[in-house]
C-alpha cells in the first residue's frame, strides 16, 4: 500500500466518522436511515482528500480542514440521492439507491436533509473554531456557489441528453458545474482555511477545477467498458440514459455513416438489449474514443499540475500529485 | 384597506422584488424559469412579515430584516416545490405547479437551486451589512434546524397518512415542524437581528412557533371547506390524498360508525368522486370538527399572544398582534 493510499483510506475514516456522528439516529427514523444509507457505504472520500491536504499543504490545520471537508462531502452525498432519482439509478456503490429503498419521496427529503447537515456542519464547526469563523462567509459564499453551479450543471446533464450532436465544449461546460464545481471548492475551502493570499487560493481553485474535469472523463470512460463489479452499478447505464459523454461525442463525430448506426441504435434506448450496448460500446472503443478521452483527461491533469506551484513542497503536496495520477489511472 | 393589509402588501413587494433580482434569468433558462415561477405568482409572505416586523418592534432596521425574510422565503419556496412532487399536486396558489409545468427532474434542482439560494442571499447580505454579520453564525444556526425540522416534518406527513387512528399529539408534534419551524426561525430571526437578550429571543420564538401551529389547523380547515378559486388547488384534495388533519382525526374519534365509513370511504382514496368527497366533507362539518379546530387555534393564537409581551409597544407590535387575527380570519 503506498503512502497516498493510506493516507486515502485515514481521511476516509475520519470524514465517515465525523459524519455519521452528526447523523445519530432519531424521528422520523425513516428518514435518518435514509440519510445515513449512503454515508454509510464509504467511497472514497476524494474530495475531503482535497479540501485537507491543501489546507495542509498551505499551512493549515487537519482539524479545522476535517468539518469543512465532512460539509463538502455531504454535498456530494445529497446531489447524488437527488441525481439518482433523476436518471432513476437502482444502484450505487453496489448497494441500492436511496429511492429504490425508501421510495422517491423520502429520498427527496433525505438529499434535503443532507443539504441542510452540510450547512450545520460548518456552522457548528464555525462556532467552536475560530479559524473557521474567522473566513465563514467566504467558505459560504464558495459553498452557495459552488452548489448552484452544480444544480446547473445537472440539469445541463439532462438537457445535453435531449440534444443530437451536441459539441465538446457543451459537454465541458456541463461536467465543469456537474463535477468540477465540487472539486474546485474543495481545493479553495481548503486554502481559504490556511491563507489569505488571493494568488494561491486562484491557483488551488484551479487544481481542483482540472482535476475534477480529469476526473469525469475518466469516470466517463469506466461507465462504458468497466464491469458491474467495478463499476457498482449495471454495465451500459450510461448509453442506455442516452449520455452524450465525451466518448460518444467523439465517437459519433468521427466514426462511419455505420457505426454511426449501430451506436445510436443503444443510446437512449431503454430497451436496448445487452449485446445491443455491447456492440455499440465496441465501435466507440474502435473509433478511438477511448484513446481521445484519456488523453483529454491528462491534458486536464497537466493543467492541475501547474496549480500546484502555489505550494511550497511538503508530504501534503506530494500526496495531492498523487491525486492527479490517481484519476487518471484509477479503474474502478 | 386596513393599515395591516397596507403593510402586508409594501413587504410583499419588498420580498418579491429582492428575491426576483437574485433569480435574474441566466443558463441554463430551464432551470432559472423553473425557479422562479412560484416566487412570480405572490404568495402572502407571511414570514417575512413576522422577521421584518419582529426585527423593527425590537430596534432593529427593516433594511437589515429584508434580506434574512427573502431567505426564509426562499426556505418556504424550495420546500413547496420538493413537497408538490411527494403530494403529486397539479396546482398551486392558482397556477400548475413546478413539476407539472417542468417535470419532476427540473423541479427537484430547481428546488435545490432555491435551498442554496437562501444560504447566498444570507451569505451575502452579511458580507455588505456588519449588522447581519455579527449574527450571521446565530442566523444560520437557527435555519440550518428550522430547515432541517421541516425536512422531519414533511416525512413525518407522510407517514401519518399510513397510520389509521392518529392521535392529536402526532398530528401537533407533525405540523410543528412542517409548518411551524419555518413561522419560529421567522420570528427568532428577526429578533436575533435586534437583540442580544436571550429571554427576548425566546417569547419572539414561542409567537411564532405557536402563530404556526395555528396557521396550519385553519390551512387545513380551508383545505376542507374552501372552494378551489380561494383555495387555488382542488377541492378535496386533503381528503383524497388521505391527509389525517386535526379535524380528520376529531371527526374520526367522536363520529358514528356509518359517518366514519362514509369518512373512511373517501379518506386516501384518489379515485374518489366529487360526491364521495363532498359527503365525507359534510360529515366531517356535522361531526363539529370546524369548530373544534378553530378554538384549538384559537387556543395557539392566544399562547402565541402571550409571547408579544416581550415587545414594548409600538406600531410594529400592533402589526404582529394584527397576524393573530389574520390567520384565526382568513378566508383562504
Amino acid at each position: 500500500m503506498t503512502d497516498f493510499q493510506k493516507e486515502l483510506g485515514r481521511i476516509a475514516d475520519q470524514v465517515d466518522q465525523y459524519i455519521l456522528a452528526q447523523l445519530k439516529p432519531r424521528k422520523p427514523n425513516t428518514l435518518w436511515e435514509a440519510a445515513t444509507h449512503l454515508p454509510k457505504t464509504g467511497g472514497k472520500k476524494l474530495r475531503p482528500f482535497l479540501t485537507i491536504n491543501t489546507c495542509k499543504a498551505l499551512g493549515g490545520t487537519e482539524q479545522s480542514a476535517l468539518p469543512v471537508a465532512s460539509a463538502l462531502e455531504l454535498i456530494q452525498v445529497f446531489s447524488l440521492i437527488h441525481d439518482d432519482i433523476i436518471d432513476n439509478d437502482r444502484l450505487r456503490r453496489g448497494v441500492p439507491t436511496v429511492h429504490t429503498k425508501w421510495g422517491i419521496p423520502t429520498a427527496i427529503v433525505a438529499g434535503d436533509l443532507l443539504h441542510t447537515k452540510s450547512y450545520e456542519i460548518l456552522t457548528e464547526a464555525a462556532i467552536l473554531d475560530p479559524v473557521i469563523l474567522k473566513v465563514l462567509p467566504q467558505l459560504l459564499h464558495e459553498m452557495n456557489h459552488g452548489t448552484i453551479r452544480i444544480c446547473e450543471g445537472q440539469q445541463m446533464d439532462e438537457e445535453l441528453e435531449t440534444i443530437s450532436n451536441p459539441s465538446e465544449s457543451t459537454y465541458l461546460d456541463m461536467i465543469e458545474r456537474k463535477t468540477a464545481a465540487l472539486f474546485e471548492i474543495s481545493t479553495a475551502m481548503g486554502a481559504i482555511l490556511a491563507t489569505t493570499e488571493s494568488s494561491k487560493i486562484e491557483r488551488m481553485r484551479l487544481f481542483g477545477s482540472r482535476l475534477g474535469i480529469a476526473f469525469q472523463i475518466v469516470d466517463d470512460i469506466l461507465g462504458l467498458v468497466a464491469e458491474e463489479k467495478e463499476l457498482g452499478k449495471p454495465v451500459g447505464s450510461d448509453i442506455r440514459e442516452g449520455k452524450n459523454t465525451l466518448l460518444v461525442i467523439h465517437a459519433v463525430a468521427i466514426c462511419s455513416k455505420k457505426q454511426k448506426r449501430i451506436i445510436m441504435k443503444a443510446l437512449g434506448n431503454s430497451k436496448a438489449t445487452l449485446a445491443q450496448i455491447r456492440t455499440a460500446t465496441k465501435e466507440i472503443v474502435e473509433c478511438g474514443a477511448v484513446d481521445y478521452a484519456h488523453k483529454t483527461a491528462a491534458s486536464y491533469a497537466r493543467e492541475a499540475k501547474s496549480g500546484l506551484l502555489a505550494l511550497p513542497s511538503s508530504s501534503s503536496r506530494d500526496l495531492l500529485d498523487d491525486v492527479l495520477d490517481f484519476v487518471l489511472s484509477r479503474r474502478y
